[in-house]
């Protein structure tokens, strides 16, 4: 069994490890031979010392390097897509085509690629310059980002492949990942390719730094070093507050994403005119990858009225016969079905048959339970617990009305759906609702499933506590992402020539968007 | 003794008191003869249910009602300036002329009136458009905010006056004003303007409510309250602390100003070349106001040398010899004796005669400590202790490589100035220090002192913690201080008539900036 090293302070090394483990492979449900350490305090310490240190020389550097490192890196990878994909696939059981090697893997080159060009634009630095006052402001970066990466998206979200770590570098800060437990080696194969792209720009090295878990304790101590700017979390709720709280509590920057059931709500004009596609969305949204997608519709809003009896039955029948994938972990089953008998307990339906047993394989029946409307708001809290994985949950709502009393209990979400008449019929009711859902939700969709994230600069992958930690930001969509890892700061009365060149009178770069005096205005090239 | 009514829910009302206060008239050192209520818990509720209830009816109301509100209010102030200035002198000792009457309440209606420009120019937005993806965000109203405001600035900062509750109501959100209890009279005055100039435009009026004091508890409770959105605060640090906690913890926004030392550097240059007027505007922006500004230098980095001996004799002549203003509260000067024992105790000379005795007066003579820089070294927590006041503690340095050994050990600070010379001389240590202060400050300045916060686009009254809460957000400058009080709010797929106007493909409104594929443009008339 090979004993793996981390990437610290520039070098793999062995760690000061408290443990080791293993990953499994969900496919087989099997352990993987490979093992990996569980840090100390002490590889955190060397971690966060040389972060530091990266961080002083990533300022003295020229931006360019870190575009080009990004460019570099995401290169690397594209050369070594099969491997990446093979190995993620055994330890997370994704699908090797479409899904790793073509979905997800050109998803995170591409806001690698962009992350270089937000460097290159400076369109994350937010320009404002007061000439009459002398004041002149933009965003800079802030220290050491430390990302743990979530297990459902070994690429595009991996701690030091995904959009976190794209945003904190292309911002100027060194990262120090936190791989997930449940695939070491995918993120450690990221880290040589990482290191390779470093190695050719001459990037510091340290400005990437991978280590694979450590205690609970130490990673609650990780994010509150003074050391430590900020940190982007994706993952479980209970996790995420651990850390939230260990955080703030020391002053430090923490973002969020944690939870979300996604709501989709079906009008019924929407269902008398194309119930059949829209089960058809709905199924595969929610069956997609068994469901580990943090914007997987885990809550769908169903009229109780024929119409609707008819959708779930449409839902039902899909369900039971979609393929059932298989799930990253033994827990992910455990928790759904934990959380689905506690439903049942309170007055839910099981709509699909129990799991079947399908050898040693993660995996659990596409699950479908279905609650009254009344049930619901009886047990708002309980019926809104995330089941991360193939799960939903159908509310069967008796009037519009009731909707909007739902809508008003519900927690925050990353999106919300509504499903409506191509015509005019369900307009009053869409009215009604939408500002409502809107103000439960980061981005608000028609017609159309949460799942499949587009990588876009008007993307919002945020919303209201506690999908997030602060509803401001958004975890996808450069440069927005980006702004999260970077703090404000202002010259008043500085000498032209200690100005950086873009905060000058006249800059030498050109074509950069500069807020000047209430007006929007692109640099030109001051050397023609 | 008038006992005065709080402003709940539309309407004044006898407030379910806990207990009852008067402020005092700093400059006689007598309570004035008004008694305010403690609000109980009841009056909160009150507050959160109509602010709710305010906020829903905001999100229907057009955009402009905000706008004509926020101009009366500001015309309204202009007409009542010499009441205003009246009531605010008797409750803070401040100067009517020409502080309260001319330069703070031109500051007031100026941040209001371009709060107003800002609604109507949509400059907070943030609009992204990627037509490819057909998904558009931008940023909307979050709901109900709390504003404490400082004991400093009863108009421009004042919770129902000033800058956070000219940016809470810019984006959209009705504001919960909690007055500080050292001037409730001037806090119930510009109430009552905001009341009138509501009605008259047709404001909501639960968009505006007032409460004066509450215990701590009830405070916390506020601050994390789920109906609460987000909490402004200016004051202690350990007051902003705890209601950071208690907001954060719920989950809740909560942006904080809370202290700074603002460090100014003096490089040898700078000395040989203008000690003296260096020493007037040192000794001007340190004792102005007693000193009682966010901004106020409190730590002077002095050559150890003969240069610096006679920069130091300059000042400690000027702080002698300058007019003791008036201190807002008997805790002040209490205060300021605390720090400054214990920063002698350990080693720290007082270079200023002791208090002398001026009547009832609140005040405490302007104080110069002075400390060797080995000796800051040793206890950096005391040496940082904010007095807030007239006083200021002098650093004599050793060398240039000393203060930079001292700003790696600084905290946090709104601002840090560095004064150099003219020409070349001083350059190289500028060089050294300044990457360093900066990463310590959230604004930086050259050759002038902090004091003075230009009301600008550019500015940035904020810094990294503790000075602040969050490095990415200022408290002054829009329309970046509307943002705090923003959620972003992204429309996916979502049908061109069910779009806010200005996230439409042809919006009605003109000349509003947008981001669009890339490129800032301004939307054209679209009814030419």
């Amino acid at each position: 069994m090979t004993k793996h090293k981390i990437f610290l302070a520039g070098e793999w090394r062995q760690a000061d490890s408290e443990a080791w483990f293993s990953p499994y492979n969900p496919t087989t449900g099997q352990p993987i031979e490979d093992s990996y350490p569980v840090s100390s305090w002490q590889d955190c310490e060397v971690a966060l010392k040389a972060a530091s240190e990266a961080f002083e020389q990533l300022k003295t550097l020229g931006e360019n390097k870190r575009a080009l490192f990004l460019d570099a890196y995401a290169n690397n990878i594209e050369a070594n897509k099969d491997a990446l994909a093979e190995i993620a696939h055994q330890e997370t059981g994704l699908a090797v085509v479409p899904r790793l090697s073509e979905v997800e893997l050109s998803r995170t080159t591409m806001q690698l690629r962009e992350a270089a060009n937000a460097i290159r634009q400076s369109s994350w630095r937010n320009i404002v310059i007061d000439f009459a006052n002398n004041i002149r402001s933009w965003l800079e970066p802030i220290g050491p980002v430390v990302v743990f990466g979530p297990n459902n998206f070994p690429f595009a979200f991996g701690s030091i492949s995904g959009g976190d770590f794209a945003a904190a570098i292309a911002a100027g800060n060194p990262v120090i990942a936190k791989a997930h437990p449940s695939h070491p080696g995918t993120t450690r194969l990221f880290t040589e390719l990482a290191q390779q792209a470093a190695v050719s720009v001459g990037l510091p090295l340290a400005s990437i730094q991978l280590v694979y878990a450590m205690s609970p304790e130490n990673g609650l101590k990780l994010v509150s070093d003074q050391r430590t700017a900020a940190t982007a979390f994706t993952g479980s709720k209970k996790a995420g507050l651990a850390l939230k709280k260990a955080a703030e509590d020391a002053g430090n920057l923490i973002y969020l994403e944690m939870s979300s059931l996604n709501p989709v709500i079906l009008l019924k004009g929407a269902l008398s005119e194309s119930s059949e596609s829209i089960a058809d969305e709905f199924t595969a949204s929610c069956t997609m990858a068994a469901g580990q997608l943090c914007t997987k519709p885990g809550l769908v809003f169903v009229p109780n009225s024929e119409l609707g009896d008819i959708f779930i039955a449409q839902i039902k029948s899909r369900f039971e016969s979609a393929p059932v994938a298989t799930l990253l972990s033994p827990d992910s089953a455990t928790n759904i079905a934990k959380t689905s008998r506690e439903q049942i307990r309170l007055g839910a339906r099981r709509l699909t048959d129990l799991s079947s047993e399908e050898g040693e394989r993660f995996c659990n029946n596409n699950l479908l339970l279905s609650v009254e409307g009344e049930q619901f708001l009886q047990n708002v809290e309980m019926f809104q617990a995330e089941m991360f994985g193939n799960a939903a949950l159908v509310v069967r709502y008796r009037e519009v009305t009731q909707l909007v009393t739902i809508i008003n209990k519900m927690e925050g979400n990353l999106t919300g759906c509504i499903y409506s008449h191509s015509q005019n019929i369900d307009e009053s009711d869409y009215q009604l609702l939408e500002p409502l859902l809107r103000q439960k939700v980061g981005r608000i969709l028609n017609d159309k499933m949460p799942t499949g994230v587009a990588v876009s600069p008007a993307m919002n992958h945020g919303g209201p506590f506690p999908s997030t930690g602060h509803p401001g930001f958004t975890a996808v969509g450069l440069p927005a992402s980006i702004q999260r890892f970077a703090g404000l700061k202002c010259y008043d009365n500085v000498r032209q020539s200690r100005l950086p060149d873009l905060l000058k009178d006249t800059p030498k770069q050109e074509g950069i968007w500069r807020h000047i005096d209430g007006q929007y205005q692109q640099t030109e090239d001051s050397t023609k």
